[in-house]
């Protein structure tokens, strides 16, 4: 229905990763045209380009037209992407994917464009349900607004705009609440794993504390030796940890639960 | 059936907190009789004491006889009450629910003895499926773990016999996927509340976040700025935290992400 509304979009994806990846597969099965992958190595655009069976591309310059190039490349790398894709195209209208990077990126090199930041943690090879990612569209002018938000909407049911300052310290947000929780599996995971102990035996732990946080908030939903101020648990826990990183990692957590519970 | 195997248990619970809470209702569930509940605090012990319909006492020398004694205090208050409440009870078991403290509280104290670890966090308002909940039994002789071992089965699905030493590795565990992964659900929020968006937004990251390490090992599912080593974006979401103890965190975060991906 709201597909309807915004047409079928032919879209070009700028680069191959896990973001492109998720994104290529979502626009193909919501009816748009995917007609063309670029990626700077040829390995990865051939990887995602023969799933959606559509070209693959290693330059900027051959791409063919489309209504929409999507940008999903490193954060370092967009600005050049920005300078040597856009010039020529000015009938298209192009997006970046990035939560950490200004709409301004694309000042003076394109007419129309936008962002399209899904809030998600994306891996090649795990599937996510796209209708329950949450999409955040800026744009740099009210008609190019009202297109982006139609083909997010064409997308998933969670569609949002949003300036590029909230986008930023959302995406700081994502980085503790994902990237960061995370690293603190991998650590479960080695410790478990130098005493011989399956990782496994953390998931309904894992599970039950992110269920928690659907009905507490996470301040109420703390618990352990840091909030109750068990000293005696916390000492003897990092005599156990080995590596320095890790044990000034706990140390740190424990007083910033200390802080925010206070 | 495995119920049958230990008969129905008679226990006084020693302790009214959170882990006390969900074990009380678990025992009264699965059919042994709850004789009491002790909590220092009048309040704390009828708080519990009325959910389970039993009576509350403030005073360990008045408690009732019983098969079991569970203890479920804060670890540093464990040997002070073990002292008071196992002398004249030798025909009792006594056990504790502790993770971190060894089996030994209770030696020259009681003759029957155990641990009875239940490895999931618990707040009194959000009811769990304790049958899925983790138990990790140890015990002071043969017969005392068969008993203790038939009451876990009794209570949950997923019963492990574990020594302390790789319990406490198991609580430290715990303690990084669970006490302080949650923390960082706060700061997610505290950094969403600034700049007046809902937690609510970052809940699909979580799940996801959590889905994830049930197919991927945590280090195969890392993602974010620390992995890609995307320096850019770390020194402007850096810029961005305002409290030292925070930014403190989150290099030290992006530091051990490097490491452990190296």
């Amino acid at each position: 229905m709201e597909r309807q509304a915004v047409g079928q979009v032919h879209v070009v994806l700028v680069g191959a990763g896990n973001v492109a990846t998720h994104l290529g597969r979502a626009l193909q099965r919501a009816g748009h045209v995917v007609k063309a992958v670029y990626s700077r190595t040829e390995a990865s655009a051939r990887l995602l380009s023969g799933e959606l069976e559509v070209p693959a591309f290693t330059s900027l310059e051959e791409l063919p037209e489309a209504d929409l190039y999507v940008l999903s490349v490193k954060d370092d790398a967009l600005s050049e992407v920005v300078s040597r894709l856009c010039p020529g195209r000015e009938g298209s209208m192009f997006v970046h994917t990035a939560g950490s990077v200004s709409l301004s990126v694309f000042a003076n090199k394109a007419r129309q464009y936008g962002v399209i930041y899904p809030l998600q943690t994306f891996s090649r090879r795990h599937e996510v349900d796209f209708a329950e990612v949450p999409l955040f569209v800026e744009a740099s002018d009210g008609e190019s607004l009202r297109t982006l938000l139609g083909l997010a909407r064409s997308l998933s049911r969670n569609v949002v705009e949003m300036d590029g300052l909230s986008r930023a310290r959302m995406h700081l947000s994502a980085v503790f609440v994902c990237n960061f929780v995370n690293h603190l599996y991998a650590l479960g995971e080695q410790a478990m794993e130098q005493c011989g102990l399956s990782f496994e035996l953390l998931l309904p732990l894992i599970d039950e504390t992110a269920r928690k946080v659907h009905v507490l908030s996470p301040r109420k939903a703390q618990t352990g030796p840091a909030v109750r101020g068990d000293e005696s648990v916390m000492a003897r826990q990092e005599a156990m940890i080995d590596s320095p990183v890790v044990r000034q990692l706990y140390r740190l957590m424990s007083k910033s639960i200390e802080n925010i519970s206070r």
